[in-house]
């Protein structure tokens, strides 16, 4: 689908994050309290399941980590009002109303994905099938929607670093993806810069 | 929100589309069958409807167009079928459950937005809200959805020449954008890319 793609990410203000035993932490399944969505739904294609078998196996020895996923997740919120002072984010009322963009389907319509994360490689790998909703063109997904599963992956990856958000996307689109389209995306952290394949 | 955007868009497959008069057509009011999102709703902020209200101004000349926007949307779906013979889009039962991904939203959580075409500049100006479902890190808009609506800007301009598709994307983000966000996109067509500010 992708020919190829970088993502700039810049650490979120003052001061810098740079903190993995705090950030790996909000992967972790404590405090859980939402619905994880990294997991298998009915929605999810064969092929998508085998994928998922395949790097839950990878997990087994500890190299690789599956990501759980949620709608909201309180535990973040509570880390970035920790770090930024702007009152913009002390809504804590508004703030609990917001859904995580790529949760925000109902199943099997929109992004169904699951993320594993190398820690050794800094290497992110997400698994993803799109959904009837995310059409652009009739019949092809939206290049939006498959600019913002990169990001997602790029960004997660980043994250697992301290806290950052995207500072450039760029893109190629190799070929079109029709909506029930499946693919694995691949990216790997160096430091300033996303790469993805 | 944006330092700089660029998109090149290409045609999607052959024959190479360039029936203006045919795709113009796609954004008249004929045969609508569904809801117009292109409109004020109970979500839409003062400043966003003051913003509408001045480009309604602007196209009672007729020298700006609004477009109307819905979830689906039959008559290009039949455009597309006519042009396309790939079986993948024959299969209209299934791209009958198909919507248009940032329609897909219930009102005021997603991309609330309208859309400003003026034809003889070749200029699209995108007007948009965000909504609390499309949050990335917490209280500030996912790049992915940022990069949809700016997709989508582009997208909508090239298709007023012809039916397009992106070959590339790439963004700077300048800033980050907080959920409750509004901004205007304006975007130009030159042959073979699109810009931005």
């Amino acid at each position: 689908m992708l020919r190829s793609c970088a993502a700039r990410l810049r650490t979120l203000g003052a001061p810098p994050a740079r903190r993995p035993g705090l950030v790996w932490r909000l992967f972790s399944s404590e405090k859980v309290i939402h619905k994880d969505y990294g997991l298998p739904n009915p929605s999810w294609s064969k092929d998508l399941r085998l994928l998922f078998d395949q790097f839950m196996k990878k997990c087994e020895d500890g190299s690789w980590k599956r990501l759980p996923s949620y709608r909201q997740n309180p535990q973040i919120f509570k880390d970035f009002q920790t770090r930024f002072v702007d009152p913009r984010f002390a809504k804590e009322e508004q703030m609990s109303k917001a859904q995580q963009f790529t949760r925000s389907f109902e199943e099997g319509l929109g992004f169904e994905y699951v993320m594993f994360y190398n820690k050794a490689e800094k290497r992110m790998v997400c698994l993803f099938q799109s959904g009837l909703h995310l059409q652009g063109v009739p019949g092809y997904v939206h290049g939006g929607a498959i600019a913002t599963i990169i990001d997602v992956t790029t960004g997660t990856c980043a994250i697992a670093e301290g806290i950052a958000m995207t500072a450039n996307l760029n893109i190629d689109y190799k070929k079109e993806a029709t909506c029930d389209h499946q693919v694995e995306c691949d990216g790997s952290w160096h430091p300033g810069t996303m790469q993805e394949q």
